[in-house]
């Protein structure tokens, strides 16, 4: 199949069922952070998923080739990214699984009704006012940083669209933990497994996949560390894995 | 120096300073978390550092041959156990720097003064109503089950006495992390660091270490994972130094 790609666009391979994806290298092109997220999410056979700030709709196009889910979501409010994503899901022919919606993630239960989802992913912007911002119009800007929704924006959301013990799913940056937890706590969705992201094995974390689930009892799994880089340059064999499929 | 030991008493080589700790075999010796929690905690030159839940005293001995701190007073309600602690003071000499007290830990405050110490360590009992229980009211039950005082007691009492910026330093189980978080946070005590601990590199953790700051911003590191064994009965270079001084 032919593609007619616009200015600025690059067709990505995901390794995985041949798909591939268009992304816009001006705006945001998907990092380690989305394939982890879709590696931590654990999806069941014949679940609904919703992805929230899917951007170029990344997450659900992965999680449809790595899962056995009967249905994906992803909600994006910004019209450009919403284009590129629709017209992802069309070059791989996965329309039929995986619907790209516009939308506002703060009326995401509006939009999809309340206790509808198996499992919510969300990739969203990392980025508080305590971060200075240049261009707060531009579609980056819109990505990082909280310019359009806020933290508690996506939990609430997604806590509403989740059924009862329901999976809510995120990666975030580790600075912002206590937070996090703070308001996935505050609606209800308890935090029940996480996994910190070092770049090396003697660094700091730099981003925390955490799972919530809808009216659980508190009580924690802290798994395995990923630990990104062996040495300089040389993946981890877990990460080279999820490159290659 | 010789030293007469009681029933079920060892005396143990703390690799440090020459100083030794009399432990009652029968109820609760030290382990890694003690050890641990030591490395973990920063004293600086001068502090006045309150060891809640000292049992035989482990912790401030150690940082008394760990650190630069002017004083180490640990506070412990079972009296065998102050007991134990005071005789291994006398025996290393220490009782210039190092001074157990009886006491409750839910009293701490009022014990100690408000806004009196720059570090608080706690190795408190990990296990609540949640886990079973045989005999409640034997030595090594109340060392490791909230019998005489909760997670809540603790850091409580540890945000009272410290001075503001003052630290408080825990070793806990990462199971009840969501709670040990929100708990710090009513008392403002803010999580600012933060390890876990994993038995091997691909075993979830089993300990996790926690700095909180009285007063402090709501921003946390969380560094790097400490990893026990790099094999079967083989230590990490990290925790064998630990052992070897």
């Amino acid at each position: 199949m032919t593609i007619n790609l616009k200015e600025d666009e690059r067709l990505d391979d995901l390794q995985r069922n041949g798909y591939k994806l268009i992304q816009n290298t001006k705006i945001f092109c998907f990092g380690i952070d989305a394939v982890l997220l879709c590696s931590f999410t654990k999806v069941n056979e014949g679940d609904k998923v919703l992805d929230l700030c899917t951007g170029n709709g990344v997450i659900p196009i992965l999680l449809k080739g790595r899962t056995k889910g009967s249905r994906f979501s992803g909600l994006e409010i910004q019209d450009i990214n919403v284009d590129m994503a629709k017209r992802s899901v069309e070059y791989n022919g996965i329309g039929e699984f995986v619907d790209i919606v516009k939308g506002d993630v703060k009326e995401a239960s509006g939009i999809f009704g309340e206790a509808s989802f198996d499992v919510v992913t969300c990739n969203p912007p990392y980025m508080n006012e305590n971060h200075g911002l240049k261009n707060p119009d531009s579609h980056k800007a819109i990505a990082r940083h909280e310019i359009l929704c806020t933290l508690e924006d996506v939990v609430r959301e997604g806590a509403k669209v989740l059924k009862p013990g329901g999976r809510f799913n995120m990666v975030h940056r580790p600075q912002r933990l206590t937070e996090i937890i703070g308001i996935m706590e505050k609606y209800k969705l308890q935090p029940k497994r996480i996994r910190f992201v070092h770049p090396f094995i003697e660094k700091e974390a730099n981003l925390v996949l955490i799972e919530g689930v809808r009216g659980g009892r508190p009580m924690i799994k802290v798994e395995p560390p990923v630990i990104v880089y062996e040495s300089a340059g040389k993946y981890t064999d877990e990460i080279a894995s999820l490159y290659t499929g």
